[in-house]
């Protein structure tokens, strides 16, 4: 499992530094100073690259030119890091990524204004591809058009997605189908528009488009899950943050949703107790696992994550063989298989 | 001048509702309802719609079909009504267009999200010019991508601009050039994408699509000074707040920028005091008006609005004559002869 979670990590860096140089570049002409520093300030804290990584990969997997996408991946990455610097002023979160949110360093006007400064660059980048020169004609105006689409839809979704998310606080009759909407908005959309994106730019045809979008959306539901069972069943120094934050913060996630949907009425309401409260202890957080434990939820979860995940790989039968495809495959296995 | 704002409000409101049509219908399909309401609010708040018009009229100006540019015009509109609700947040202001400001009414965190939502509602409203038929072929994806990068240009100087006043408060060394060009990126780059992605829309050459872009960077220009002016001129009434609100507020204006370079250093000390005053009284925003006075600040800052329009106008003989022509050249004078 070490093993192919080192590969991961390869195939995921490897355009990295492509991917790089171009938000680099289309951030250095930010004025004023401070605006420019906390519209890089997380681009630069080393993420995963995930979404980027798996807009290329699909690209080259349907046969396209790299250079086609690598604008397009790079504008996936802005939208997550605007995504995440608008969600932590939201939920107060002060650390990202190991260092102080953008909010917490510069204050919340700024930290609202790079957000939206990296959304708009984000479309700047994509309609770059053909400023900068694309492998294509004309064709390329029809790509980027879509392309655009695709990301903007996106957006729309993560925002609803956490507005779902944040009106679920404290709400504890949502179902599990209602459970997966918030997190198809709010994680997987954009995971979708990564693998669609390239799917687009590398020309693929309509059918093989949407197959790109449902391997995406799959590995992202699954992502999302498992994040939600990393919370319970890792440790501390695997997944840098305490065990049982999720608990801690009253944040539903599929165990939540799971337990409350099978337990007793007793283990129900105490369940329900715990993640109302504003001071939770070890204690708390030990007895709300025992109770997920008692129910099977996080091994539940971990099924779904797992059921999502080979869902997604038998999509990709859809492509023809390549090492791009195989890298697919490995991406998905990664989702379950990683420790943070 | 009255007879002549009543029909530049004619002028401005002969597309109110088809434009409208398409910002109710792009927003209609926002879930939650919460997210839904709040980033409506605004919408039905009635603006003086002038960006989007500008749009339309340019389109038409230039020769093209008024159908490819009003999903272009609404986009505009929601991208205006975007800054206005993140710029309130960051202000901290209470009241917008006479209603509560949106996170006032919902809160921030829904605030922010119903500004980003708007942001990208804007981008598929103009990619939909495509989806739902325009007069052209497949030459409207070059029109649209290239009116994408307008929008997405003019958004990442709306951020700059706010950085850069927000930046400019208690810095009392600003200077002229310094303020035209926060206030070019603040306000008026979003008049100017109006302007030219009614040109683009309409198949305008480059010469007439600059052409109608430096049109409406020129009047969005006159319209803010337009605003710094009218803030001490007008009387309550007409413009809705109290008279030297920008004064209480310590807001860098091109009178104040003005002032302070021609003033003595007895009346400089004495202005930036005043600018500075946590609590201004109707006595203190009466001295600091005396100083422009003094000065001939307001008269300037006139002056500089009305060689703009004059500017502006004669940048338009670029066009053929026509109905839309006549009406935007009736628009550049309505910015300077508007009491609010």
């Amino acid at each position: 499992m070490d093993n192919s979670n080192n590969e991961v990590t390869k195939v995921l860096e490897q355009y990295s530094q492509e991917i790089n140089k171009e938000i680099k570049e289309v951030l250095s002409t930010i004025e004023p100073a401070s605006l420019k520093k906390a519209s890089i300030h997380l681009t630069k804290a080393g993420g995963k690259m995930l979404r980027p990584a798996l807009t290329v990969l699909v690209s080259e997997a349907v046969g396209g030119n790299k250079k086609d996408a690598i604008k397009s991946a790079a504008a996936i990455e802005l939208i997550h890091t605007f995504s995440l610097i608008h969600d932590d002023i939201m939920d107060q979160d002060e650390v990202r990524r190991g260092l102080p949110s953008v909010h917490k360093k510069w204050g919340e006007p700024v930290a609202i204004l790079a957000g939206d400064t990296l959304f708009s660059k984000a479309f700047e980048l994509v309609i770059n591809t053909k400023v900068d020169g694309t492998s294509l004609g004309n064709e390329s105006f029809e790509r980027i058009n879509q392309t655009l689409a695709t990301v903007a839809d996106a957006c729309v979704k993560i925002c609803e997605g956490q507005a779902f998310d944040m009106g679920f606080e404290g709400n504890f009759d949502v179902d599990e189908d209602q459970y997966i909407d918030m997190i198809f908005k709010k994680t997987a959309a954009l995971i979708a528009a990564a693998t669609k994106a390239g799917a687009v730019m590398g020309g693929a045809d309509e059918k093989v488009i949407k197959a790109m979008y449902d391997y995406g959306k799959l590995i992202g539901l699954a992502f999302q899950i498992q994040d939600d069972y990393l919370d319970v069943v890792s440790d501390e120094n695997a997944i840098g943050k305490p065990v049982g934050s999720d608990i801690a913060e009253g944040k539903m996630t599929l165990l939540v949703v799971k337990s409350l949907a099978e337990a007793n009425d007793e283990d129900k309401k105490r369940l329900i107790e715990i993640l109302k409260l504003d001071d939770t202890s070890p204690e708390h957080v030990s007895e709300a696992i025992d109770i997920f434990e008692k129910y099977g939820s996080a091994q539940y979860a971990y099924d779904v994550a797992m059921e999502n995940v080979e869902n997604a790989k038998q999509i990709l039968e859809i492509l023809p063989d390549s090492e791009a495809k195989q890298a697919l495959s490995l991406v998905a296995d990664f989702v379950v298989n990683r420790q943070n």
